[in-house]
């Protein structure tokens, strides 16, 4: 009996007993027919021990090489860091050229409204050209979130840190350091085993995810027949298991506007004796407008927003109490139980398949310890909306502009308020029957013995739509890490299990991805 | 006919023409009588040309003096650069043992709430011992506001940069470097120019006022009867003309209660897109509570606060349209347009006698340029109330904590808030009538051919009360820099003038106190 049905019945014995359980395996295929369309059929396993079996004898170099590139700080956000991603950008490239890969590193010229400064490259690179195989088109991106230790970093933030859980921590390691020389490590690990890697390779990574990816969709769009061009699917490893022990495969994402509203009165900062009370405040002002943008149970008082939203249907709302997560999984991802909503039925659909709005903070006001007696002269309020099918940018944009001045107006105040669009990245919602997911289900089911999840996820990966629509392929996301990893956040951290056996899964999931039918 | 005389004179003629002007004289006398009770007698001013004379031949080393000690970041409310006070102190007190004062550096121990931290001393100093003279004591502070060049700042801030208008920008020129410089340019220019010093002279210099002054009061009322026990009379400066071309004698000072409120809820910061939607978030709850405090045209919302303030008479509210203001002053202090009030006499009322309340900034949010994808997990908001004659601190907090927690409470989010007091400072409002002031308005006339406004202020400072309380003499605030200096702002300076002249004026009242009969 093949391994992945053993599986299917040991995933299934993992499952709530309030189940109806008549028969396992022919139960689970119908429920995932259903919906996916695919199930795991009896076709042979590809043979995966030797590479297994190497990926495990190189984990040390693998962590070495994981270790390397958290020790470069490429914060994509911050100007003075624009070297760190150029040397970053430098490390991916000659890590893969030692690798034997045909790298380029492409230019993307200059920052829009930051002329001072070259966008880092974008590095591509192929590893074989043979026709008879399938082309794999996987991306990522080596750029990162800002990080300081005094933000209340456990460890220095550009140092990777190995606990004695093996959770490895330091900014980048699961977003997405980790999971781009995860492709890496697969093709090593098949040249030391003296195997062949079963499809064409071809890499597109970035440095500018975290700031937008400036410049890429038109390099994409521009190298969809040509670099990109032989592609059959694409695979990018850019997310998060829902939880910590189950791997999921993600078929739908969230998009992002993200806008800032600036208020500003004086010429410059004013003391707050002199002036308080005689002068309008530009944070009165601002505080005020953030105030009506969302309520603590994180409803969007936007007006005509939520009408934007695709309705919940019956079928959709019977797909999420099956989806294995609990509010246990939550509350350990919070650290705490300030969860909004009382079921994971709910929750999963606040963080899935509706909005959100989340106010990241303001700058140009006092932020540092301490005291500070100051009436800032200029504050910019930074805000995103996290949008869902069918909210398109330029409607959105046009609810939050006319709302926020609306309310600016009704202050009454002399003080200038503006607002604008920073940048947007669409929602994005993919068909999870294609045989490049039957693959990858496939490729977790081997390495985890266990059936992945078929998630959406709330984050936004704008790329994964340009992928989608340049190419007209298949896009799977595939996540290496899991719930608990606080990327953009303190503490980052990759799970050495999630780093090793995802490396495997990545491997695995070329193998599978070069034998399915072609419609499975 | 003394020079006086002819100044009041001059001081009319450039009053309003719609003022009532039968003999300019006779009037002024009269109105400033029934307020002040005294006017400027025809006593024959104090011989002060030596003293003037040597002021002008010293300027240049007085200006390289206040280079020397702008060029020490004293920066009170950052740890990091509790040296930097520490060597400010040492810096003052070696000038003053060079000038033959007795100096002393009084430790204050360890910094309440961070014990790793060594307050700065107080640098106490007398010049001359005289029982035959009166004494004198007076008042500064050696810190400084913090201050980045990112912040905005045209120059380097801890470098003193004169512009040819003879602007000298520097963090500290005028708050309260340049005024306390100022006391040992006197008694330079006096040794130099072969001239006693007319009193007795007692310095106490602190380094931690723009700090809460930490420290300071339990030391003044120790030291009220001992090192400070022959004061006669008390001279702070460290404020600020009302305008840039009239001199004034400040008599009232608003006080301040410094608050923070912090929300928390998860462990750490979280990524918008996978926790937006399904967790409270304490940067909605925050602004949401800030936006309680205050509205755009200054109206403190928290109810009770108002009913403490002491009703305006018709007698004070008499005193507003002859104080030598205008909205184009304060336009041109704001650099802008965006005041809240129409007539100088409300603006001025919003200054001095109402309270304000002023929202500083946030910590703990995103605070750079750019944009980062971040729920963050703590933030603390802070901001003051500007407190006047009735508003008892206790009463202030009660009502504002009973608030808070009220308007948190109805938000039902699952998140934490708590609020505290940082510092607190009560107003002041001393005896203009005193013969301190009197002296103070004589040597004003005598430096600069005007009589001075008799002002409030809406800033704190808290060391006057605590001097008026623990010696029982009367206090003077005497300032010298103007209304456009930016204290606490970027591109802070003092004109060259004001340091030159101010510090005539300084060693001039010095002079003027020194033969003021005991009740004038």
């Amino acid at each position: 009996m093949p391994l992945h049905r053993l599986q299917i019945g040991r995933l299934l014995i993992s499952r709530p007993v309030s189940l109806p359980r008549p028969h396992p395996v022919s139960l689970f295929q119908q429920s995932r027919r259903s919906f996916y369309g695919y199930i795991n059929d009896s076709k042979m396993a590809p043979q995966l021990e030797p590479f297994f079996k190497q990926v495990d004898q190189l984990s040390d170099s693998f962590i070495d090489r994981l270790r390397k590139a958290v020790a470069i700080p490429s914060v994509s956000a911050q100007d003075e860091s624009r070297p760190d991603v150029f040397r970053m950008g430098q490390f991916l490239a000659s890590e893969l050229e030692a690798l034997g890969a045909h790298v380029e590193q492409r230019p993307l010229g200059k920052q829009p409204g930051k002329e001072h400064l070259e966008l880092p490259p974008v590095i591509v690179a192929r590893y074989g050209n043979d026709p008879a195989k399938r082309t794999i088109l996987v991306y990522g991106h080596y750029d990162v979130q800002p990080a300081l230790k005094e933000d209340g970093w456990a460890t220095e933030p550009f140092e990777l840190t190995i606990d004695d859980k093996g959770r490895m921590y330091g900014r980048g390691s699961t977003d997405d350091k980790g999971p781009v020389l995860g492709w890496l490590n697969v093709i090593e690990a098949h040249k030391k085993a003296g195997l062949e890697l079963p499809v064409n390779l071809l890499c597109c990574f970035e440095g500018m995810e975290e700031y937008g990816s400036e410049g890429l969709d038109d390099f994409i769009q521009a190298e969809a027949q040509k670099f990109f061009k032989d592609a059959d699917a694409v695979c990018i490893s850019d997310n998060y298991w829902l939880g910590t022990e189950k791997p999921c495969l993600t078929y739908g994402l969230r998009g992002c506007n993200y806008y800032s509203i600036s208020v500003s009165g004086p010429a410059q900062d004013l003391h707050s004796g002199v002036f308080g009370g005689s002068a309008h405040e530009p944070m009165t002002d601002l505080v005020t407008v953030l105030s009506k943008l969302v309520d603590s149970q994180g409803n969007i008082l936007i007006p005509g927003i939520m009408d934007l939203v695709e309705p919940l249907t019956e079928e959709e709302k019977s797909l999420y109490p099956g989806i294995s997560y609990s509010m246990d999984n939550l509350h350990e991802s919070l650290g705490s139980e300030t969860g909004i909503h009382a079921t994971k039925e709910r929750t999963l659909m606040a963080r899935w398949r509706y909005p959100s709005l989340s106010i990241h903070g303001i700058e140009g006001a006092f932020s540092a310890p301490g005291a500070k007696t100051v009436i800032p002269a200029k504050v910019i309020g930074k805000f995103s909306i996290r949008t869902v099918p069918n909210m398109e940018s330029p409607d959105v944009n046009k609810l939050v502009f006319d709302y926020i001045k609306a309310e600016f107006a009704k202050l009454n105040s002399k003080n200038t308020l503006d607002v604008w669009l920073q940048h947007d990245g669409k929602w994005w919602v993919a068909s999870p029957k294609h045989w490049n997911f039957s693959a990858a289900s496939k490729a977790v089911t081997q390495v985890f013995g266990v059936e992945p999840d078929m998630t959406r996820e709330g984050g936004s990966i704008p790329v994964t739509l340009t992928f989608e629509q340049a190419t007209g392929k298949n896009v799977l996301l595939l996540p290496m890490g899991s719930s608990t990893d606080a990327a953009h956040s303190i503490n980052e951290k990759l799970d050495k299990r999630n780093y090793i056996e995802g490396t495997k899964l990545l491997g695995a999931y070329l193998h599978y991805v070069a034998e399915e039918p072609m419609n499975a």
